[in-house]
């Protein structure tokens, strides 16, 4: 059976691993190449498949129709353009151009929102996992104005340390993250802060503000976000708002009850509950949000986005 | 040389573990007796010390002069009495006098804030752990009048597990906590909350309601909360009202960058850092402070108190 | 599509859970029924699938062609009886119908091993979890007679709690479990000895002792067995035996590094490697087993002998 | 009061750090300096103590009445000579000095075992982590003569990761440690073999070589030896050997019950349980032993060495 040729640079992050082993289960894709500088020449198992990393210089990358880029922020951009030179198309995730960057031509693949955008693209800018976790939370209720005016929106998020990609700083090492937890960033200064608030605005929220405050968890994998809304008033039913604009979505459930990161991890889906705040006189909704942040926060989101760019199924591939 | 006898009813928990070893290392305590039914007649290492625990009835309450009260909420009012008849002063680490619970007569040990009504006091409410990192990061800002009158004071916390106690609880299990996070009494249901509440308000803060989500941290002992409070303007240097409001205080530290829960394990201490936020219009306050649950969040802040209650150096036998 | 109706008795522990999950995305079996008798009439989501649980007096036994018992050991005798009275077959994954449990006519399906005697079985004792690490490691050893006549093979073996069930002790709690690392059984008196005794008498060790210490990890899932084997002499390459032996088998790897927990989580598979030991004057071969307790340990295994027993492919609904 | 001025010498790993705590907390020492040559300049907070680095080449070693070098493996060596040069006396922590090195003039810092030789040292040879556990847990059988001739001592053992250092090495990182357990040095191939196999010869175990296969943990500190030595025959008691062996000892603790991390961890102690094993021909004893790596199996016993150089109270500074 004919499999589509799809390559993958920057293969040795956790990212990058994690969509080797999402390309190698996928019924109709294979994987053309997996780039890794520092590992070229290198055997590794990731998940079902064995892989042997090139440099990204000897990538063959006119034998992918789809290239995905997992490298550092700021040198992605680079290898889009050789990549794209090729006629391959790019799924990139990096937040080279995500919003907020000033490309702002370059549709955002955040897929639920956007995806009639992204079947004739050539780039998509995956999204970064702070953001799809909170974007996906906050959009039902952005769009139907029903957020108090001027409000900030407080987001306090805590991610697994993969988050933080596959680097050797001594403050990522076992015994400096375990039984630790920190917040980081304090102060509203997190780098995706400004793809949060542009696309928020875009949603709706012209006038609310965010104030996100991110944490390091000792886990491997997952996000939680925990977000306050100051809303007007209280709808009998408060999650009904997102069950409707989400009716159908095979990747987004709405739970009664706030999710956890066991409830997401492994499998490409924000899970969502949305709680009406008792005890305080301004009506406020609590949204509790979990992805993967290396699966719907990352690799599965990009892989989604390259089903759509295919013109296969949406889901094909990717763990519910 | 003398040693003023001292007792633990409920001292297989974890705070009543820890008060044993803090006691047993203290310069002028002793342990007149350690009560756990289930385990009455067992022997246990605890910290430096060997207890042989006694059911509460044959406890020798009246050969303590401070007997501490470590049982569930709702069981220690009963032996608070019975040690109370027994002449012994109290030091009550449950709920049952606290703020909120309607026994308002107690004095509330929240001991940087409530010193001068503990010397004469014979029960003191020793704090919740929430209570005791939440109150003290908010007392010098509620005090000030700086906050936003009407805005929402808005709480996310992380406790470790023994926070929730030495209960057999299934969702408890390793296997059940470690690579989880997950957020609980959500929607501003959390038991404590009437306790911070009245507290704040005694503050200064009649019209801030608080909303508070706790969360489940895969580690086994800390607290860290992260505070949000709208502020009329900001000051220069906004950490400056802490660091006047608490000069002196051995047990409180009002760190440069955000405190994380290895910051102040084992330690008896409160460490805050205060953070103006950036890219938001409403001037906002990022308040993080960190304690542990066990130390500061109960047995060595009883310790604290039960140091007043006899006239000995508050900082005697705690880690600072 | 027609698919084969399968059930489990023991619904709601660590390998019922992990056999639901299997079954759920198995291709052509199909869950018949749960039972977990203290979460009766509870709805699970178990890996993609959602699950109601049933009291076990009320699982239409009838309706399944193969009934998995996950119940605790000695209670599981009765409804293998139970479910063989309506004509089903059964893989019982207790330790009731193991050798070295007195009742030897029913087949033992440590597959690689024992596979010939599985297809006309009515029942399968499927094999413990540390027995199925140990045994297939050491299975091509003691078969080729190289051990050291008399020689006790020594094996350390530490195991996730998953291993211990889930069960609400205290001594499983997080708190208690992190951080810490303990043996248990010491003295070569675990539970499982007999069946690993039983086995390898059975494979030709029948002069060689088994000197088994088992520890308790902080992961919630994988073994690690140890074992080191006094050996006649070394040959050139000692891995070239198991390789030779286990030629062609799916689920069996031999490699070049000791395998750790993270090349086995969630794999049905027992990934071995074969050392010689240097600065030694008595030829030692070390082996290092690896395997996810819950996979090949006990639900994988189980399903893989289901598979015989159907005629299906030994691999299906198998995550290599 | 007059205190001893001493310094440390690699003071921002693991084992430096722990030293410089427990100094901050001796009764009669005090800091004189902190190298650290990355961090010069850079003030960390370790326990109760501030300390400002400073480079190597710039500590005052001529102040320190002891040096502590805690410095890699074959870079010790020429600052021990640096610090003898101004007349310090120095604890090395190293493996540079310790039998099996070569230099075997120098007294090795067993305490227990080796106590006579220290008083009058210039330098003592501070033992590796796994060598404390393991030969302190041999040495009452080893001298007693009865293990059997010619046998091999299997000793598995598991260590957190603080014992390998605090270097940023990606096997290490969080995210890779978490969840997994792994042998290392199979083969009898590890660094510190050579260190143990001296000692041991010299304590009598002339014809028993030491077979050791050592793990990494997911855990920060503590190291657990499991050992099985075949014994020509089993005492009644089998502990009692150790206890008459260690009797007066404070830091070595007969257990009737096996240790496990939580028992040691932040402790200067060995604790030690010796079980028959059952089962098997051989009569075979088996042992655990656990200590904290950084206190006993480091930082612990090199102050515990200091202490006598000093002629101070062998256990002043050390929590036992």
């Amino acid at each position: 059976m004919y499999k589509v040729p799809v390559g993958v640079l920057g293969a040795s992050g956790y990212a990058g691993r994690e969509l080797c082993g999402l390309i190698a289960s996928h019924p109709t894709l294979e994987l053309a190449f997996a780039s890794a500088n520092e590992q070229r020449g290198q055997r590794a198992r990731i998940g079902p498949a064995e892989v042997t990393y090139v440099a990204a210089e000897d990538a063959p990358l006119d034998r992918a129709e789809i290239v995905f880029t997992a490298l550092p922020h700021g040198a992605s951009a680079k290898w889009v353009g050789n990549a794209r030179a090729t006629g391959a198309r790019v799924v990139d995730l990096s937040s080279d151009f995500r919003p907020g960057a000033g490309k702002t031509d370059v549709p955002y693949g955040l897929t639920e929102l956007m995806r009639a955008k992204i079947p004739g693209a050539d780039i998509v800018a995956n999204p970064g996992c702070y953001p799809t976790a909170i974007l996906l939370a906050l959009a039902p209720l952005l769009k139907s104005g029903a957020v108090v005016p001027g409000a900030t929106i407080n987001v306090s998020a805590a991610s697994g340390v993969t988050g933080a990609g596959y680097s050797p700083r001594p403050d990522l090492l076992f015994a400096e993250v375990a039984e630790d937890f920190r917040a980081y960033a304090v102060g509203n200064e997190h780098r995706h802060l400004a793809e949060m608030q542009a696309v928020a605005k875009e949603l709706g929220g012209r006038e609310n503000d965010i104030l996100f405050t991110p944490h390091l968890l000792p886990v491997a994998r997952g996000i939680l976000a925990t977000i306050t809304v100051p809303v007007n008033e209280y709808a009998d039913d408060p999650a009904a708002l997102w069950r409707e604009f989400y009716a159908g979505e095979p990747f987004i459930e709405i739970a009664d009850q706030p999710p956890s990161l066991r409830d997401v991890v492994r499998r490409n889906v924000v899970r969502l509950s949305v709680t009406k705040a008792a005890n305080v006189r301004q009506p406020t909704l609590v949204i509790i949000s979990a992805i993967d942040n290396l699966m719907k926060g990352a690799a599965g989101q990009a892989l989604q986005n390259a089903n759509i760019l295919l013109g296969l199924n949406e889901q094909a591939g990717l763990p519910a």
